[in-house]
């Protein structure tokens, strides 16, 4: 029912019943060059500097993704992991799919991280899995196996449950496994955000005891008002059962939707951490009254 | 499936598969002093700015309420309805449980009106429902009986049953019936949200004919920020099925709500109407690239 992952700091409880916890996805160079410039040339300042700000904004968890450019994966993302930890206390969300990768940024890695994620296909089971199992670790599996990801929610549950038996099947723990549900853009595929949480409210419905993660971001790309629109489609999708988005919380626009989102699904008792929250805020930023 | 109701220009098509309608909520003075005096005074010109500020905004439909203070209600409704229709072409929403007002407000009414509303209340059944019948007007009835506001969907459900059945029985259309699932503010109940978006889904499955309408602004009364909780509450109410949402749309962010949940709900083909939308604002608003 409920996962523990930690850092360097408090355990924090991944529970499909209880608080949204985020993932903040700022360290990832995919379409950053500044970032993949700074990951390049070791600039770990710039890097750290971006794993703060998200957890001052609110992120529960740090995401950590050096893929991108001619970046050797498994010589930087040790090294990144190392300079983030030192620097926060959350915990991570170890992001390859390099095992080699893998494998060096858990050696250096302390508490309990996430690891994103496994897929269907065949390479990503032999490679990525067997390490997952060893470590005991939580880890994502994304629903789309070898044939690409699929075009209808019930197909890619169907994904879903072959993932669990082969993540149980290789010794991870049933609950350890979180799915993500894959989050396209509307921009290419109009029907793109219907079936993201078509599949979201499937897994929530047969997967009641596992955590539901994705990128909520994606929904938007290429549109206008990105922030505005995937604010409101995360506050659709935690509705609909996604516990542990990874979104970028520096946005306020999407930091407040999680927060809504969690007070008006009745999950926080007399709306105490919504309204400790806007007291903690500049007067300004909680008027607006209507 | 689909109800179609008329002011003075085009008929507009309520439909739960298609694009939500706004009814634009700020002809009300429950709460509000100035529309109160202006009610009171018959300051015509400030009420008709208020219908206009919406439709501009993209109210669908206006909500024409002039209960409150010392108002005769069934003297003032019908001027207000006539100076509205005067102003702006849309359909009106005629929001009284007043019988003599209902029936002045209708003799003047142009088009085809939608009225708000019935509950499961003996006087209203008995005096508002002949009205509804005999002038064939889609209504709006609420989850409500005799007994007041049950605290469960699944209570609030049973009573959608018996007004259907009873508004059938009075010679109502089955489809011109709409149900409010009677949204409260989280702030007295921190259960209310999730109780009102669990009524909205159960609804939605249990009558896939017809429309759903409530009042989302009234989720977070006494709340800091409500413009932006009504809209994160909005987009999941619109998710989950509410279709004709009550509403303020001249703030901006419930407007946008709307726009993205039709979006990533994909009633939007080839997300045309989002994007005809934004390139019509100003640069500024479409910009925020994330």
């Amino acid at each position: 029912m409920t996962v523990i992952i930690q850092g360097r700091g408090e355990p924090l409880v991944l529970d499909p019943l209880g608080f949204v916890r985020a993932i903040g996805e700022r360290i990832n160079p995919s379409g950053n060059k500044k970032l993949l410039n700074a990951l390049a040339s070791r600039d770990w300042a710039y890097v750290v500097s971006e794993a703060q700000r998200q957890v001052e904004a609110g992120a529960d968890i740090i995401d950590v993704n050096v893929g991108g450019g001619n970046i050797d994966e498994a010589a930087v993302l040790p090294e990144a992991v190392r300079a983030v930890q030192e620097a926060v206390q959350v915990p991570l969300c170890i992001d390859t799919r390099n095992n080699a990768a893998l494998k060096a940024a858990l050696a250096v890695c302390r508490g309990r991280p996430l690891v994103n994620s496994i897929s269907g296909e065949k390479v990503v089971l032999d490679t990525i899995l067997p390490v997952v199992a060893e470590h005991k670790l939580p880890v994502v599996a994304l629903c789309m196996g070898s044939g690409g990801i699929p075009k209808t929610a019930v197909e890619r549950v169907k994904i879903a449950h072959q993932a669990l038996e082969v993540a149980i099947k290789a010794g991870v723990k049933a609950d350890d496994v979180l799915f993500d549900p894959l989050i396209l853009t509307v921009g290419a595929d109009d029907q793109a955000g219907r079936v993201a949480l078509e599949t979201i409210s499937l897994l929530r419905k047969e997967f009641p005891r596992n955590s539901i993660t994705g990128g909520a971001s994606n929904v938007s790309f290429g549109m206008p008002l990105r922030p505005v629109l995937n604010a409101n489609f995360l506050a659709v999708a935690v509705a609909m059962g996604m516990n542990v988005p990874i979104t970028d919380v520096t946005y306020p626009e999407l930091r407040y939707a999680l927060l809504a989102a969690d007070t008006f699904m009745g999950r926080d008792p007399r709306t105490r951490r919504y309204l400790r929250y806007f007291r903690s805020r500049s007067p300004e930023s909680v008027s607006g009254g209507h």
